[in-house]
This record gives C-alpha cells, sequence and structure tokens, in this order.
C-alpha cells in the first residue's frame, strides 16, 4: 500500500476547508510518536488532530480515507504494545478531549462515555453510587476507556469480572470510511446479527474508531479485604496459587504476585515499607462479599491454604487505607521498572491458571539461557504474568540478539502450555512478528480478510497485530 | 449462487470414498426439516450425516465445498429461529453422535466438550463438583451446548451469569473450507488477534462448525432462594420489575415474568396446581448468596419491594423441591404453548430492562390493533420477554397477512426503545426479513463481508441472519 503525503495543500484543507485544528510542532509530533512501550521503534506523525465529537472523527476519517492518509487513534498514550503510535506516518488521532461522561443510568445501571473518560473516573463515579465498574488495569488512573477497550485490557480483577470487554454493552462505531454505526446498545441480551461488539473490543484500533462506550455497573459487594503473604522464595509462591483455589474453594477477585525484585523497586519507588520485603515473593490475595461472615470464612480458608502452600505469615487488610496502600505498591510496579531498568521488555504472556509455576520455571531458564536479568509480577489467578526481561548489565548489541530469542522460546513454551502471547497489552507493533509464527495461516487469513472488510484501504491504524 | 445438487454418484462418493455414513429416508428428510420454530418454511435436505468426530466434520465440509453443496449444522433441533433447517437443501450434519464430555479439569474449572453434549448434563456435572455452569436456557434438558453456542442461548440466569458467550473461552472450529483451527482456550485473558471465539458464538452456524467447546465453570453459591409474587393485572407486574432492582438494591439472578394465560396453559400442561392461578400474572425471583444472614437480608428486601410494587403475595421457595417445582412450571410454557396454541409466533425481543414496561404495553396495543391473541413470559429482569402472538380464531388469511404487520410494529418499537429484535433466539430464517430493515446498511455489508471470508462459496448454513 502506498500511502498518500499529508503535503501543505491537504493540510490546509484539512484547517481550512475540514475546519479541523492540527498541531504539528516538533514537541508534539515527538511526543505523539511514544507511548509507554519500552523497546518499540514507531515513526513520528505528520499532524496530531483532536477531535472533540463523532462528527469531526468522521469527518477526518472521511478525508483520510479518501486521500490515503494513515491514521492512529489514540486514548491516554498509556499501551503497552505501540498500539497507540504510528508504523506509518500520517495523522495520529488523539481522545484527550472526546472525555465527557455522556450519560448514568442507574435504572439500567449503564453508563455512556466518550474514549478519553479515564478509567478511575468510572471507577469512582460507579463507588459513589454504590455500584462497580468490573475494569481494573493497573494503568486506571492514567489510562482511558477507549484504550482499555481497544485492548481489552484486564487487570486485577479478571478472575471474578472478566476483562474490559465483559462489561461493554454498545459502541458507536466510525468505520474507516467514515461512516458512524452504533453495535450493540443498553440490552443484556442480544444474537441480532454478529456480535460486532466484541470483535472491536481488543481489535486494537484497527477496525473503526470506538467515539461511544457504554458500560454495565454491577451491585458493589458490601465488604472487601485483602490479605498479603510473603513466601521464602519464588517457586513456593507461585506454586501456591492453583492450591489457593482449590485448597480453599474459594475464587478470589485478585490474586496477584510479586517477586522480590518487583517490591524491591516499588517500595524505593514509592519510598514506602513492605512488611517482609526480603521474602523471596509476595502474592495479594482479595475477596470480596455481602456479608461479614461470609467473607471471613471465605479469607480465613485462603488465609489456611495459603499457609499449608508455605506462606511465612498472612497479614489481614480489611480496612480501605491499607487495602489501598497495597494496592499502589502493586500498581506502581511497571512505573518503578521503567525509572529503575529502562531498558527491558515486559513481556504479557497468558496461559491456564495452573500452569502458571511450569510458565515461571520455563522463563527463569529462558532468562538465564540468554544472560537476561528478569522480574516477575502480575495477576497469577488469572494465569497473566508480567514476565520482564531486564539488560541489566549485558552489553547493548547482546541484548538485541539475545532478546527476539529469549522471546520467542518464551511464546513458543506459553503456546505449548496451551496460552497466548498477550493477556491484556495488544500485539500492536512489539508483537507483530511473533504472532505471524503462533496462530496458524488459516487464522491469520482470517484476521486480514475482517481487516480488509472494515477496512480496505487500510489506513485505519495499519503495521498493527498483523501485516497485510 | 447456484449450489451443486447431491446426486447419485456424489452420495456414492461421501458414503464409499469418504466413508460417512448418511440417511436419506423419507422419515429421516422430514424431521431433519423440522426444529422447534413455529411458522418457519424451510426445505428438506437430501441426506443427513451424524459425523462422529472432527476429521469426519472437516471430511464432510471439504467434500461439500469443493462440490458446492449446502450444509446445514445441527444440535438438538430445539432452535426457535428455524437456525438448524436447510433453507437450501444439500446436508444437514447432526452433532447427535459427537456428545462427549472430553475433560474435565478441574484444577482450572474449565471443561472441554463435544457439541452434542445436552445442556442439562453440563449442569449437572458441575453441580456435582460444586460449581456452577452459567448457562440456563429454558431448553436446558433437551438442547444441546453447541446449538447454545451458536445462538449464544441466554435463558433464566442471564442478569447474574452472562449468556452463553461469556462461559465460553475456547472453541476448535471446522472452517468452511474443510480446515481445522483453535480460538482460544483455557485462559482468561487473551488479545492476541481478533475475538474470534466470541464473533463464533451467535454466528448462528454460519462461520464456522464448532467441533469443541472449552467452557469455564464457576464456585457454586452456597444458598439459593427463589420468591414467586402474584401481581392482579400484567401491568402491575412488569412495572414492578424496574422498581425491584432499583428499590431493593439486590440484582437478582432471575427474575422471570409470566402472564396470567401462561401459567394457566403451563399448569394445564403439567396438570399441577399454582398458588393465585387466576392472578393477572407472577414474577419469580431468584437469589444466590454464600451466607443464610446476606441471603435472607436480599430475599426480604426484594420481597418488600416487590410487595410495596402491587404484590398480592411473597412466596418464599427455600428448599429446592419446591424451587425445582415452579422452575419447571416456568420452562415448560413453550412447550405448553405448542400443544395448546400451535399456530403462533414466539417472539425474543430484547430491550434496556427499565424499558421493560413500555415494550410490554406497546405489544398488547399492537395485538390489539391486528386482532390477535397474545401471551407474554420471560427474562424480564434482563430485558428480554417472549411476547407471542397467537392465532386464535382469527382465519387462517387475516393471520398470514397481520402478523408481519404487528412484527414489524413490534420490532421497530423494540429498536425504539434502544432494543433488538431477537435477544437468545437468533435471527436463522424467521427473524431474516426484519434484521435488513432493523440495522444500517453498513453493517449489513459488514456481515456480508465477514461470511464471505469465512465462507467465499456460502456453503455453510446459506439463507440464515442476512441474504448474501
Amino acid at each position: 500500500m502506498k500511502y498518500g503525503q499529508l503535503n501543505a495543500n491537504l493540510i490546509e484543507e484539512l484547517q481550512r476547508h475540514l475546519q479541523i485544528p492540527v498541531k504539528y510542532d516538533e514537541e508534539s509530533l515527538d511526543r505523539y510518536s511514544r507511548d509507554e512501550t519500552a523497546e518499540v521503534k514507531a515513526v513520528r506523525p505528520e499532524v496530531i488532530t483532536f477531535p472533540v465529537s463523532t462528527a469531526e472523527v468522521s469527518k477526518i476519517m472521511r478525508f483520510a480515507n479518501e486521500h490515503l492518509i494513515p491514521v492512529t487513534p489514540r486514548g491516554a498514550g498509556t499501551g503497552l504494545s505501540g498500539g497507540a503510535v504510528p508504523s506509518f506516518r500520517g495523522i495520529v488521532m488523539s481522545f484527550e478531549k472526546m472525555n465527557k461522561i455522556l450519560e448514568f443510568d442507574e435504572a439500567n445501571m449503564m453508563i455512556t462515555l466518550e474514549p478519553g473518560v479515564i478509567t478511575g473516573e468510572i471507577q469512582k463515579l460507579a463507588d459513589r453510587h454504590n455500584l462497580v465498574y468490573g475494569g481494573d488495569p493497573c494503568s486506571s488512573e492514567s489510562s482511558s476507556i477507549g484504550g482499555n477497550v481497544a485492548e481489552n485490557a484486564g487487570g486485577n480483577k479478571v478472575m471474578k469480572y472478566g476483562p474490559t470487554g465483559f462489561h461493554v454493552y454498545g459502541l458507536e462505531v466510525v468505520l474507516p470510511s467514515g461512516e458512524v454505526t452504533t453495535f450493540g446498545g443498553k440490552r443484556l441480551k442480544d444474537v441480532s446479527g454478529f456480535d460486532f461488539v466484541h470483535l472491536l473490543v481488543g481489535s486494537e484500533g484497527t477496525l473503526g474508531i470506538v467515539t461511544k462506550i457504554i458500560l454495565r455497573l454491577l451491585p458493589k459487594p458490601k465488604y472487601s479485604v485483602a490479605l498479603l503473604v510473603p513466601y521464602p522464595d519464588i517457586d513456593t509462591a507461585i506454586s501456591a496459587v492453583p492450591k489457593l483455589m482449590s485448597g480453599s474453594g474459594v475464587v478470589p477477585t485478585s490474586l496477584e504476585f510479586m517477586d522480590a525484585s518487583s517490591i524491591k523497586a516499588t517500595c524505593r519507588f514509592l519510598n514506602v515499607e513492605f512488611p517482609y520485603s526480603d521474602a523471596g515473593a509476595h502474592l495479594i490475595i482479595e475477596v470480596e462479599g455481602n456479608s461479614k461472615d461470609s467473607i471471613f470464612d471465605d479469607y480465613v480458608k485462603l488465609g489456611e491454604a495459603a499457609m499449608a502452600a508455605g506462606g511465612l505469615e498472612a497479614f489481614v487488610a480489611d480496612n480501605r487505607n491499607t487495602r489501598d496502600k497495597l494496592w499502589k505498591a502493586r500498581k506502581s510496579i511497571a512505573e518503578a521498572l521503567a525509572a529503575v531498568s529502562p531498558i527491558h521488555s515486559m513481556e504479557d504472556v497468558s496461559v491456564p491458571m495452573a500452569s502458571i509455576p511450569r510458565l515461571i520455571k520455563a522463563s527463569e531458564e529462558i532468562a538465564e539461557k540468554y544472560g537476561l536479568e528478569m522480574i516477575s509480577f502480575g495477576h497469577a489467578g488469572d494465569g497473566n504474568v508480567h514476565v520482564t526481561f531486564i539488560k541489566g548489565n549485558l552489553p547493548q548489541d547482546q541484548w538485541d540478539r539475545n532478546l527476539p530469542l529469549a522471546e520467542r522460546e518464551l511464546f513458543s513454551k506459553t503456546t505449548e502450555l496451551g496460552g497466548c502471547i498477550s493477556g491484556e497489552h495488544g500485539i500492536g507493533i512489539k508483537r507483530k512478528k511473533y504472532l505471524a509464527s503462533i496462530i496458524d495461516e488459516s487464522q491469520l487469513e482470517l484476521i486480514r480478510g475482517i481487516k480488509k472488510v472494515f477496512d480496505p484501504n487500510n489506513v485505519l491504524n495499519p503495521g498493527k497485530i498483523v501485516d497485510l
């Protein structure tokens, strides 16, 4: 595909004729060519636009489609696979200014949002109405719901609530042609044509641009308790994960894992103390319930199972303040990592929960084989751990050579364990070369075929997920 | 599209060369040209096959694709939109013999099934392991999980557990080309390529043939209580539905509605008595919980809200036996209806829950306008009510003329209320002509485009959902 170039004439047309303000100062071009993905090479856009309405999005998209200009939609830029940075110059369409909560429909427990709304705001709004929004990515304070939808963001509560897509019931979408359409709505059941809502969720902004999102909220559980359980070493902690559920009969809301390096980095970064900070690893286990009795039962059972599996202690955080501190530490690991070890590759492998111990074991062996440092943390209870390879003292050329080999081995092992190469961050640019070798040719052809149905000119977020 | 014909040579090839047993006696051809949809005209297939393995399904599909023979996949034949009966002769592929539970993976709380497994068996298996399968179509004793997946079956517990698709994590699929591929797997998070699992769910057997299904099971709540609340008339009962949730702050597992005619028909059919059987309508409200205290709290609140909204009495069914009797009555309505009023059209409209009273009001007006009898029952709490138009004493020619007019008005009203024309039964043959006028042209084109990507020769379940 040969793309058009945004020459002075076209920029003039966009600004003057279509009345779309654009930015193209050096600092902006630089800023909008990056997100929070380490180790991804993107290109700078030609201009950045900040639409304020569906009509503007449609106008820009129609223009781009006509002139074959690539468009890269972008939420808050917190992505971890390079999904929101351009692979081919063109236009970056930032949703910073489409950030309104359009409706809170209490009777239907549904909320209608523009894509730029920060996810944490949704959580807070729900909370004020004694409801809960089940999505909880670690980036909730900075990522936007549009980005969460694009990547089907997971996070900390997937075991109980499912990923972002479980909460999405309706979408307004601008198609690559510029046409505006609506998929789904405020109804709990819909089998009237294909499930376009969930085809769009997780499609990484390659099929259409989401301009409105309808989410379902749920009743807020009355009680919530977190346990913090230190373990002497990684193996014992991670081997405890499957035993916790089989041993207790309880499915927690969250079951998070942090190895010693993760804890040290985040404690240093936040300047806080963690009990047993010299332990080999920690688990955070959260349960929710509607009665004090039942939640007490649940966390006692989980605590006992955690201890039986080799825990050194089980700290109970049953007030909001302590729980918030714990989660603050857990949620800051990625940021701490970026500060402490900027040259790294954060993986996002996802396997059946019971295979988590084998995945971590294999990751350690792979890191050692290629001379990489490694830390691991993440959502062990749903099988999604952020194994992270770190350059450390390795010379740059060896890092450049060895990292792809290590990733390929990790992904091959993940597949062997019945897993996938990305659980919640997406393929984007970062994992594109691996996806093609992991899924079979008939699936690649289906992806390409569907992309062409939506976007025959390949102008919407081209160069992501697969090559056409 | 001009299809091939299964002449003697081709049948010989299928049987002798490919070793696929087929049936084509008159009685079978007749039986496999019907399902449980009233008022749908289908055609008879040329042969019926009963594959026993994925390899056989693939062989048949490859043969059909090569010779341009239509294939209609079929579960238990309990469908309510004509999805499993041929629109163009060819082969009916029945999954009666692929009915094995392949694996029960307790550690991952996942179960792997062939498509012919009867849904009720899954519920019972889960129950024996103190788990629950969240899908609960009224047809659970007779429908198969493959059919449930094809139609994204809803049923009685969608408010809490979501429809069938919420439980499906992996699928093995034979594509129309005969190729075998796998979507998803036993992992709770997956954003590695498009969400093909949920594109296949609800695609009514038009994109691929599902040969293995991986479902997630959940921990079984310890307690379950059902309330039966009679109301003096339909309006009061249906108006109570949104008030129940706002008034109690509790989201029940089920909230079912039955008008007086539904109750009378089912009581006569089952030869049972119902308290207040002369009441205008009944609600069944079920709640689940893990402690006696919390469930008591919940059902008292719901009961009070139900009475405040005009209930005549609130009967508490807190033992399994009474609950089972209640549900038996509710689940038998469709069967009772088929016996009592065989000439009818059961609709499946789905609207935002708070709009249920307006939907029922409008349905009554439409029925009256066209001289039709009407009963209504269904899943009021999730906004999905089976408004059913009945011929009654109307002359056949008037019924034939008026039913489509009434349906068109009902669907138009449903759309106006933010709903869709099918919540859980599907489009199939029954609603195809309406879908095209309800969704916009760009969506119809997307449906056609995706169908062509999967099935360029249009051999798999042609004539369903949309015309190509």
